[in-house]
């Protein structure tokens, strides 16, 4: 039996503060999955689409003469959000291609509610409207110290908006996406991304591959019971 | 006694379909306040900043290669709305200067709820996050037939993306409007814009000038609690 085509596509994202090595990862995870013949798009938060991508880039990235409202920021992250989810993420898993997502609505709890002090209920309240019912079936939490991280985005580039705030703020941020991931065990698997790369890609590969397993064995439990419900169907007609 | 300075200001949003002559009516309320001794700025949504412009220009009025979804639609006038209260509105009602807006939240629920059928429940919720509490004071509605309306519009210039959508979906729209303004009666003046515009002017100028009354009033009564209660101390204290 072919895992292509049947098993359900999985929604997986990527999580973490600055330069805890997301893309270099989200690559690794990409080229794992094409292996075992899963149909895999990469795609990013928040951008994505040409609409999610004009907000990305006109306004929460590009600095203007007026200070941005914190509110209105919060809104247009989730306007870029529904438009990702409507026109890419969901299209692509209702075909059965997998989506790997590089940040989603934890990255927007973390920072702007954990980081900027923006009320959790207002963020769950516009996830609720901006996700219709979408949720990542996997994420990967890639955690460091948030020297580590910062060093290491220095050493990529200059300093955008976000990685000129300061370390207490990074530091909230860290605090919020640990207690995401401790909220929600069953989906949230922290991965130690202050350790080498090498090792990183381990931790990652048998959490990818555990993943697949349990996808298959979903599958094939499903399978099961379809073909346990025919023979009782079929045993109650004779 | 000089009004200026001391009555508080107003935010005065002016409502309705397409063509029916928001724009110079709003110019003829300038004037008109103007002349009694009040500071007055207009602005329109969505925009009014720069930032809240660009949202405008760049993705409610652009068209482009992908659909956008309604839910990103919304959350972008909700984002434009947010930056304007908090850039523009809120700062000018501090200040002492009326605020003259070419439509407001009103339009939202005529549109998108009424138009296309967006819950009016998220609307609500939206309004609570973007707003800050801000609401209009007072609401001109400037009602017409649809037929009326659209071909003022028609007359104007090409059709915007508004305006070529159907007719029944206009229906909706002042439909909407007509509810709002029975729901709150007495912050929506319904204006009768199907008149010649002299008469809607005459119209506007009285319930104008009943307004600047009503607040003078206000502010008469309030000094006259001022001054009882500071007399009422005096003689307490003796």
């Amino acid at each position: 039996m072919s895992h292509k085509n049947t098993a359900p596509a999985q929604f997986i994202t990527f999580e973490g503060g600055e330069g805890v090595g997301k893309s270099t990862n989200i690559e690794f995870c990409r080229r794992l999955l094409e292996q075992q013949g899963i149909d895999v798009i990469v795609t990013r938060e928040p951008g994505g689409t040409e609409i999610a991508e004009i907000i990305r880039d006109e306004l929460l990235k590009k600095p203007h003469n007026e200070r941005m409202s914190d509110v209105a920021e919060l809104l247009l992250v989730f306007a870029a959000r529904a438009q990702h989810i409507e026109a890419l993420v969901k299209p692509a898993l209702e075909r059965g291609c997998w989506v790997l997502c590089d940040r989603f609505t934890d990255s927007t709890i973390a920072y702007q509610g954990y980081g900027r002090g923006l009320k959790l209920e207002t963020i769950n309240q516009l996830k609720t409207i901006a996700q219709l019912g979408i949720e990542p079936d996997k994420t990967f939490l890639l955690d460091a110290p948030i020297d580590v991280g910062m060093g290491r985005a220095k050493a990529r580039g200059p300093a955008d908006r976000f990685e000129i705030e300061q370390l207490d703020f990074f530091s909230r941020v860290r605090e919020g996406f640990l207690a995401i991931a401790k909220n929600s065990p069953q989906r949230v698997c922290v991965i130690n991304a202050a350790q080498e790369l090498s090792q990183v890609q381990i931790d990652l590969k048998s959490a990818i591959e555990q993943r697949v397993l349990e996808i298959q064995t979903v599958e094939i439990h499903a399978i099961d019971t379809q073909k346990l419900d025919a023979q009782k169907r079929k045993s109650e007609q004779q």
